[in-house]
C-alpha cells in the first residue's frame, strides 16, 4: 500500500505509528489556525480548481513526522492553452481540443505555456532532503530560520523495510533490506544519538519558552551556534512556490526511481497533487516525461534494426556495456 | 495630467486619438471574450484582493494602441507576512504589526518573502519596447508569434510633445522638444514608412483571411520571413508573469527616470496596479526603493560633515564631477 | 554546401556577395583590434585548449552580414570530470575514463558537470533572431544600444534559394522554395523598403559623424525614437555568455528542424565551436541528445511490440494521428 | 588580527591549532594534485590576471578545516568595459578612464557588465553554511555526494573567542561572548556529540576503505541513510561558479554585518580574491555597495532638513523608532 495514495482520505490532522512511538499532532494552535483557513470562501473572477480547493491547506502526511500543505496556486489546465495562444479570453475551445494542444505541448518540448501555472507549498521535510531539494534552483523559498527561532525535537527515523544496505551495483543507491535485528539496532542507535544532541542543544541554548535563563549562572549559546550540534535528520519546514514547468522538471527526477527513497515520497504526494490540480497537463507529463523513454543515436539505431526484424548485439551496435543494458531493460529484451 | 492616474475609470474598450486619428478598438469578439471572463465568479479559499478583482481582465490603454490587463494573481500583502514567519495561517496578525514587518523586510532587503506573490498581465506593446522589457530574465513569457500568426497593422507614433532631440547631457535620453513642424514632419515619415513596409508585408504574404492566396500566381512569402519587413514600432502582444520581488526590481529601474519614456508609461500603470493588489508592500517599496537614494562611502562621509555644519567641496571629499553633481542634486543643494 | 563546414577556413576578415552586391568588411580599425588581440599571447596555468585559441577573436560569418566570434572561455572537457568528482586536481584520470563518465553524465541527464564550462561570444544579428535568442534565459547579455549610438546600414536579406512560401502541414515554418521571379521580386521589396527606412532614420536623426546637426533648421530626433523606424531585419550586436549545459540546450532547439533558419546558421556555427572547445563533451550530446529521440510511454509500448514481432497500427497503440505520423518518421517505418 | 588578511601568505598546505588540537592537513595526494598543477603553465590568448594566477589552486584556510580555493577564472577589469562597450577588441583606452566607466557602471546599477567575468571556487564548509550559501540561486554547484562517498571526519567547532550569548537586540545574531568556563562546556558538548555521531556513522555503515565489510555477520547501512546521524557542523565541499554581478551581490549580504559570522569569514577570503583579480571593480563595489548605504525617501528628507540646519526629531520625520535608531547609527549622530 503507496500512502500517497490514500493520502487525501487522511483527515486534516493525523496521528500515525513511528516505529512503535505515536508522533506528534499537530498543535491545537495549528489546527485552528488551518480550520480559520479552510472555513472562510471568498468570491474572485480567477480560474479556479474545485478538486485543489478542496484539499487547500490540509496536510498530506509524508515520513514520519514530514507534511505537505498546497497554500495557493494560480492557473489550471486551460491557463495553458490561452497563455499558448496569447489569448483574449479563457484560452479553451473544447476540452478535447485543449488536452490535444497540452499534448502537443509536451510532446514538442514548447515549455513556457508550463511556466504560466503556479503553486505554494507549505513543506515539512528533513534538512538531507531539504538539501537535495534546493538544488531546483528556479523556485521561491522561505524556510524556517534556526537563527531566530528554536528547532522541534522531530527527527526522521526510517522505517525497519525502508532501511537497507549500499547497492552494490548502482553505487549510490540501496540494496539488500536489513535483517529486523540489525534495522532495529540501527534504529535504536539513529534515535539515541539524535536525542543526546537535541538534549545538549537544548541545554546550550538554556532558554526557558519565555526567553529567560534556565539556568542563570549560564549566558546560553546563541541559536545560530548551538542549532550546528544537530543532525540533518532534524526537521525544517518552508514555503516553496514554483511553476508547473518546473515542478515537473522536479518530478522527473525526484519522482524517478534513482531519487533518494525520502525525496521519492515527497515526490509522490505533489503528483497526486497536479493530477488534481492540471489534470490534463500531468496526464501529457506522465504520459510523455515520466512514462516514455530517451534513446540515444546508437539507440535509435538499434530499434530500427530490431523493428526490421535484425539480429543484434552489443558490438554491432556500438553500445558500452552500461547503454547496452538499460537498453534492454527499457526494451523489455530478455538475454 | 497623466494618463495611469486616471486609467482605472476608463471603460474596459476604450477609443481615444492618435495624432488626429481614431485608434481601432478591441474587435467585437475580444470583448466578448473579456466580458465573459469579467461576468463569471468562483468561490475560493485562496487569499483574494477586492480591489484587484474589480480590475480583473480589464484593458489599460498605454501608449496609442497598447494595453495591460491582469490576468490572474497569487497572494497579496499577508501572503509576505506568512512567508516571512513560515506560518501555519494567513500570517496576519494586525495590520498595523503587518505593515511594520514589510517595511522591515524592505528596508532590510529580505527580499524572498515578496516572491511569494505571483501576477500574471497581458500586455501589448511596441517590439523596441518588448526588446528593453525582455531583459528581465527572471519571468515567464508567451509572446503572440509572428512565424504561425499574421501582425496587426498597429504601431507606434509617439505624441507630438514626446517627440524630442538628443539629450546633451546624459548621451541616452531626451534633451528639447521639438517644434510643432519638425514634430508634424517626423510623424508624417514614421506613418509612411510604417504603412509602406506593412503594405509590403501583406503583398508578400499573399494571404486572405480564409488562408488561400489573393493572388493565384504568386506563392507567397512565408510569415517567418515577411514579418522582417517591419519596423521595431509595430506592436505585438504577450503574456507575462512574474513574482512580486522581480516586479518591483523591474519598476525600480523602468518606472525611472532614465528609462525610455515608452516603457516608463507601462511601468507606470504597473505600479498603480501594485497600489491596489499589495498597497503595503507597494507603500514600502516607494518609501524604500523609489522614493529614497543610495550614498557612496565617500558621499555619506560628504552628508556626516554636511550635518556636523562644515562647509565642503568636490576636492576635498574626493569626489569626481558626475558624482559631485548627482550628490548635489539628491540632497538638493543650490551651487 | 553547408556554410558552417568551411567556415573555420575563411579569413578572420571576410568578403561575399549578397545577392550581387559586395557586402562591407570589418573597419580598418576592428581589424586592428583583432589583431592585436590574436597577436599577443600570455601565460597562466588554467585549462587551455590549443584547437579554440587558434579562432579566438577571430568572426565566423553568418548570413549575409552577421558574425560569430568566440571573445573568451573557461574550462574544457576535464573541467566537466574534476566538478563530477570535486576533485583536488585535474580530475582527469585516462582519457577513455573521462570519456565514459562524460557519457554516463550526459545520459543520465547529470547536467551540474557541464555547467563548469563556459563560454563568450560576440554576435552580430538581426534584431528578429535576436529576439528569438534572448528567450534563454539562463544567459548573460550585454547588446549595442540604439539610445546612445547609431545603428549600421546593414540588413538581413535572404539568398534566393531560402526565400519560400509558408508550409502547410507544420504552420510555422517554410515550405516549398519560391520561383526566381518572385524571390527576386521579394528581394527588391525588403532591400527597398529597409534602405528607405534607413535614409528616414538618418534623416530624422539629423547628425554629422561628430555630432553636429547636418542641417542646422532641425533639432533632429532622439537617437531612442528614430530607431523605431528600422525594420527587425536591421543587424545589432552583442555580447553573450553562457555555460556548456544551457548552450547545449540552447543547440537542442535551435540547431533542430523546427527551428527558424536564420537562428539555426546561428547554432550550427556554435557546434562547430563546440567541437573544437569540448569533443568529448560535444559528441555525448550529439550521441544522447540531438542524434537520438524521446519515446512516450504509448511510443514505448509500440516499440516493444514492434520489437516481438506484432504488427500494429495507430489504433491499437492508442496514438492521435500527428504523434503516430512522428512515431513511423523516427523510427524510418514507410507504409 | 584578520584571518583573511594574511592568508596570502600561508602554504598551499596549513597546519594550524584547533582549541589545542592539530588540524589535519591535505593528504599527500591533495598535495601531490595541486603541486601538478601549481607547477603546469600554458599559452593562451585570453585576458589573464597575474596576481590571480600566483593564488590558482592554493587552498586558503577558513574555520577550522574549511578552504576556498581558486580553480578558474574569466574576464578581468578590461572585460567589463569590453562588454559595456560592445567592443571588438579589449575595451580598454586608458586605465583611467577604464575606472571611471566601471564607476559609473557602478554607480548607476548598469550590472550585465559585470556579468561577463566569470570564477570557480573549491570550498570546504560546514553544511550549516553550504546550506545559507545555496540560497544565492545564480551559481552553478556540484557538490560532494554522500550518498556515493563517505564524508570525512572533520566538523566546525567555533573558537573560544567566538563563542556568544543570542543577541538582545537583533534577534538573530550573537550578543555577550561566553566565559572561558562556559565556552569550555559548550566546546566539550559539540566535540563529543560529533564524535560519537560519527563513531556510530562509521559503525552503522560497516565498511572498511575496499569497500569490503568491517563486521561479516551485518549487512551495513547504505550512506545515504547512514549520513542523516552526522550534525550540521559536518565539513563538505563543493565546486561553486558564479560571475562578478552574483559574486557580488553575495558579498554584499555575507560580508555584512548581519551574516552569521561563519559564513562572513568566506565571504571577507572571497573579496581579497576579488580585490586580486578585478582590483576596479572591486573598488567601486567597495566605495558604492558595501561602504555606502541607503537613504528612505523619509530618510533623504530628513538629511535635506539636517544640512540646512534645523533640528530634527523622530516624530517630525515620521520615523519609526528601529529606522530612526538606524539613521542615526549610520549618520554618526550622538544622542
Amino acid at each position: 500500500m503507496r500512502l500517497h495514495r490514500s493520502c487525501f482520505k487522511l483527515p486534516a490532522c493525523f496521528l500515525f505509528l513511528d516505529q512503535g512511538e505515536l508522533v506528534m499532532e499537530l498543535t491545537a494552535d495549528q489546527k485552528r489556525e488551518i480550520d480559520e483557513l479552510t472555513a472562510t470562501t471568498y468570491m474572485t473572477k480567477r480560474p479556479t480548481v474545485p478538486a485543489l480547493e478542496e484539499i487547500l491547506y490540509k496536510p498530506f502526511p509524508v515520513l514520519n513526522h514530514g507534511f505537505i500543505r498546497v497554500v495557493d496556486y494560480m492557473g489550471d489546465d486551460s491557463a495553458i492553452v490561452q497563455a499558448a495562444r496569447v489569448s483574449y479570453g479563457r484560452g479553451t475551445k473544447k476540452t478535447s481540443q485543449d488536452k490535444g494542444l497540452i499534448n502537443y505541448l509536451m510532446r514538442h518540448r514548447h515549455t513556457s505555456p508550463f511556466e504560466m501555472c503556479e503553486i505554494k507549498l507549505h513543506i515539512k521535510l528533513p534538512i538531507f532532503v531539504a538539501r537535495h531539494w534546493v538544488r531546483h534552483r528556479t523556485a521561491s523559498i522561505n524556510e524556517y530560520s534556526a537563527r531566530y527561532s528554536i528547532l522541534d525535537r522531530e527527527f526522521y527515523f526510517p522505517k525497519f523495510e525502508d532501511m537497507a544496505a549500499q547497492a552494490t551495483e548502482n553505487h549510490q543507491g540501496r540494496g539488500e533490506t536489513l535483517s529486523m535485528e540489525e534495522a532495529q539496532q540501527v534504529f535504536d542507535i539513529l534515535k539515541a544519538d539524535a536525542l543526546k544532541c537535541y538534549d545538549d542543544y537544548e541545554y546550550m541554548l538554556n532558554e526557558n519558552p519565555d526567553g529567560t535563563r534556565k539556568d542563570e549562572s549560564r549566558k546560553g549559546l546563541a541559536r545560530e551556534l548551538a542549532r550546528m550540534n544537530l543532525p540533518v535528520s532534524v526537521y525544517t519546514q518552508w514555503y516553496w512556490k514554483t511553476d508547473l514547468h518546473n515542478l515537473f522538471h522536479f518530478l522527473s527526477l525526484r519522482a524517478e526511481s534513482h531519487a533518494q527513497k525520502e525525496i521519492r515520497d515527497y515526490a509522490n504526494i505533489i503528483l497526486d497533487i497536479c493530477r488534481k490540480w492540471v489534470p490534463l497537463a500531468t496526464e501529457a507529463f506522465e504520459e510523455h516525461r515520466l512514462g516514455g523513454t530517451h534513446l540515444s543515436k546508437k539507440g535509435l539505431d538499434a530499434v530500427r534494426r530490431m523493428i526490421n526484424g535484425e539480429k543484434i548485439d552489443r558490438e554491432s551496435c556500438g553500445l558500452m556495456k552500461g547503454e547496452w543494458n538499460e537498453l534492454k531493460t527499457v526494451l523489455g529484451i530478455k538475454e
